[in-house]
C-alpha cells in the first residue's frame, strides 16, 4: 500500500487533476494552496448556475459542509448528482454534524441523493451519520470520540450507506464495511491548525481523481498527508508556522520518501 | 491585573471553551487559527437554521460585521437574542462603522435589540455609534481618531449603551463608564495585517467565556495578544512573517510571561 | 518606466490609497495583506446596500469574479457604475472566464455596462472575452494558451473593448491596443500559490489610485509584484513559505531597487 501511495503522488503531480471544491469559507485559501501543492488544480465555485458545468470539467468533486447554508446544499446536490452522471468521484467532508440539526440533515440528505465515494470525518462526524445514534456528541467541529472507540460501528455505518469511511484522529480508520485500512502517519500539531481535517479530504479528492479505489485513495492520501504532518512538525514549534511548513512538506514530498515512510495498515 | 491575565490564559487553555464566531470572510481563517493558538475551541456558523442551536453549545459569542450583508445580520440577530438568553457572553466588532450607513445602522440595531458585554472597535468605529455624532469619520475600515482624543466621549458612550468598550490603538483604553483601563502593550507591526483587530475581538470572546467581568475580561485579552504582538515583531521583519509569527507567539506564551509583561494601568 | 514604477510605489506608500475589493472568497484575507504590505488601505464589502457608498470614500474599485454568484454581480455592477460616475478607477479580474458560461457572460456584462480602466487574467481568460472566440478553453482557472500565442488579439481586443489588457504568464503583456508592453518579472514559483493571480490585480488596483495612465499602471504594478516574486523565491523552497515570503518581499521593496531591476519592455 505505501507503493501505492507513491504511485498516486506520482499520477497527481503528472496529471494535475483539476478538483472542483464546494467548501466552507474558513478553509478555501488553505485547501487551494494544499491541493496546489500536493499537485492538483484547485477550482472553488459555488453558483447553483454554474455548478453542473464546472464539475463537467473536473476529475473529482470535494462538499464540504463547514459554514453551510441552504443555497450551497442545493449547489451541492446540483454538482453531485451531475458527478455521479460523469462518474466524477464525490468526496464529502460533513464538518459539525452531530453538532447542529441543520449540519446532520444535511450531511444525511446528500448522501441519500447521491452517491459519495468517501466520507471523511471526525469520529463524531462520521456517527452521526447512522439513522439510530446514540450517545453521539460533538463539540462544535471537534470529536469526542476516539477512532477506536468506533471502529466496528463504523463498519457496519460503511455498509449501511454503501461508502467508504475515513475517520481521521490520532489513528486513521478507513473501511468500505469489507475491509479495514489504518493509517498511522500524522502529528499532534495538525490538531492545533483550523482545517486540517478539510485539508486531508481535499487531498483524498485530489487521489480519487487518479485512482479509482476509493478505500486506497482515502488511505494513501491520509498517509501522504500524515507523513507531510511529521516532516512539518520536526521543523517548526508553532502552530503558525507549522500551517506553512505543512504546506513546503506536502510539496517537498518525495516518492520514495512516501514509499519509505507511510505506514498503513491492512 | 497581571495575574488576572495570566490565570484567564490559564483557564483558557484548560476549559478550551467553544466561541462561536459569525465573522467576516477577510479573517475566518485567521481568527479561527488565533483562538486555536490561544487554547480555545473555534466554530464559524451563520446560516439562519442553526445560529441558535450553535450558540447554545458556546460558551462566547463573537459578532463581526467586516463583511456583513442583510442575512447574516439576521443570524447575528438570532444568536444573539438565543446567546441573552442563555447568558452567553457576546462580544461585537463594528468593522467599518462610521464608513458606510448599513455598518452604522446594523451595529446600532444590534447594540439596541441585544444585551453585549464588550464592544471592540478603532475610535472611530466607536464613535460612530454615538446617538449624536460629530465630526466622525473612517477611512474604509481604518480609524481617523487616536484613542487619547476619545476618551472622555468613551465613558459617556458606554454608559449610554450599557457595555464595555474596548478601543484599540496604540494605547488601548477600556471602560464601562465608571472604570478606565488602558493597556499599553502592542507594536506598529501589528497595524500591516489585515484582521489584527478582529483577532483582538476573538480573543477578548475566548476570555469572556473564562471570565465574567467584562472589563477584565477584555483588558487582560488585549494585553496578551498585544504581548504576543511584540514577542512576533522582535522576531520578524516583514508582515507576511509577522501574521504568522504571532500565531506561534500566542501559541508559545507562558503565563508567567504574561504575567511578568502585561501592561496594564487602572 | 522603471523609474515609473519607484515613483507609482512611493506614491502608494505615502498617499495609502483606500482600495475598494469585491472580490472572492479564496483571495480576500491575502490581497488585503498585500495591498497593506504595499502600503494602500483595503477594504472588502459587497453588500448591494452599501457598495455604492463604499465605492466613493475608495481612489479604486478591484472587480473580481473568482467565486461568484448573481447578488455579488448586481454589487459589482452597483459599485462600478457609481465609481464611473465618481472616475474612481476601475480593474475586473475575470476568474474562470472561458470555463463557465456564467462566468463569461458575467465578465461580458460588466465590461459592456462599466467603463473599465484595466482587466487583468492570463491569456485563456482574456479570450474568452472576444465575441467570437474560437477554440478557446480553460481548465478550471488556469490557462491553456501561452502570452506569446495572444499578442495580436490582444491588441484587437483591446482596441474593440475600449480597454486596457493587463495578460500575466511568463512574460506578461499590457496592451491598450495602440502601444504593447512586456513585463519580465516574475518567478515560476508564483503559479504554485492560490490567487497569485488576483493579487497582481489588486495590487495594479492600488497602483491605479495614483497613476492615471492605465498603460502604466499596469505595466509598473506587474512589474513591482514580478520582482518581489523574484525576492521571495530567493530566500525559500516551498510554496508555504514563499506565499509568506512574497508579503515580505512587497512590503521590503526599496524604491531604488524596483527602479533598477523592473524589466519592463516597451
Amino acid at each position: 500500500m505505501a507503493q501505492k501511495a507513491a504511485e498516486n503522488l506520482r499520477r497527481v503531480r503528472e496529471e494535475k487533476p483539476l478538483v472542483h471544491n464546494i467548501t466552507n469559507y474558513v478553509v478555501m485559501n488553505y485547501t487551494a494552496n494544499a491541493l496546489l501543492a500536493c499537485g492538483a488544480s484547485p477550482v472553488m465555485a459555488h453558483a447553483v448556475e454554474e455548478v453542473e458545468e464546472m464539475v463537467s470539467l473536473a476529475r473529482a468533486l470535494v462538499l464540504n459542509i463547514g459554514t453551510l447554508s441552504l443555497p450551497w446544499i442545493e449547489a451541492m446536490q446540483r454538482a453531485g448528482r451531475r458527478a455521479n452522471e460523469l462518474h466524477v468521484p464525490i468526496i464529502l467532508d460533513p464538518v459539525g454534524a452531530g453538532a447542529t440539526r441543520l449540519r446532520t440533515d444535511s450531511a444525511k440528505r446528500l448522501i441519500e441523493c447521491l452517491s459519495i465515494d468517501v466520507i471523511r470525518g471526525n469520529p463524531s462526524e462520521i456517527l452521526s451519520l447512522a439513522e439510530k445514534q446514540s450517545g453521539v456528541g460533538t463539540k462544535g467541529v471537534d470529536s469526542v470520540h476516539t477512532v477506536d472507540q468506533v471502529t466496528e460501528k463504523a463498519m457496519v455505518l460503511a455498509k449501511e450507506l454503501g461508502t467508504t469511511l475515513a475517520i481521521t484522529g490520532v489513528v486513521d480508520l478507513i473501511t468500505d464495511g469489507e475491509r479495514v485500512l489504518r493509517v498511522m502517519n500524522g502529528h499532534a500539531m495538525m490538531s492545533s491548525v483550523t482545517g486540517t481535517g478539510c485539508t486531508a479530504t481535499a487531498i483524498i479528492g485530489a487521489f480519487l481523481a487518479v485512482c479509482p479505489n476509493s478505500l486506497e485513495a482515502a488511505a494513501t492520501g491520509l498517509s501522504y498527508f500524515g507523513l507531510a504532518g511529521e516532516k512539518a512538525a520536526a521543523r517548526v514549534s508553532g502552530p503558525g508556522s507549522f500551517q506553512i511548513a505543512l504546506l513546503d512538506a506536502l510539496y517537498e514530498m518525495k516518492e520514495e520518501e512516501l514509499r519509505a515512510e507511510a505506514k498503513i495498515q491492512i
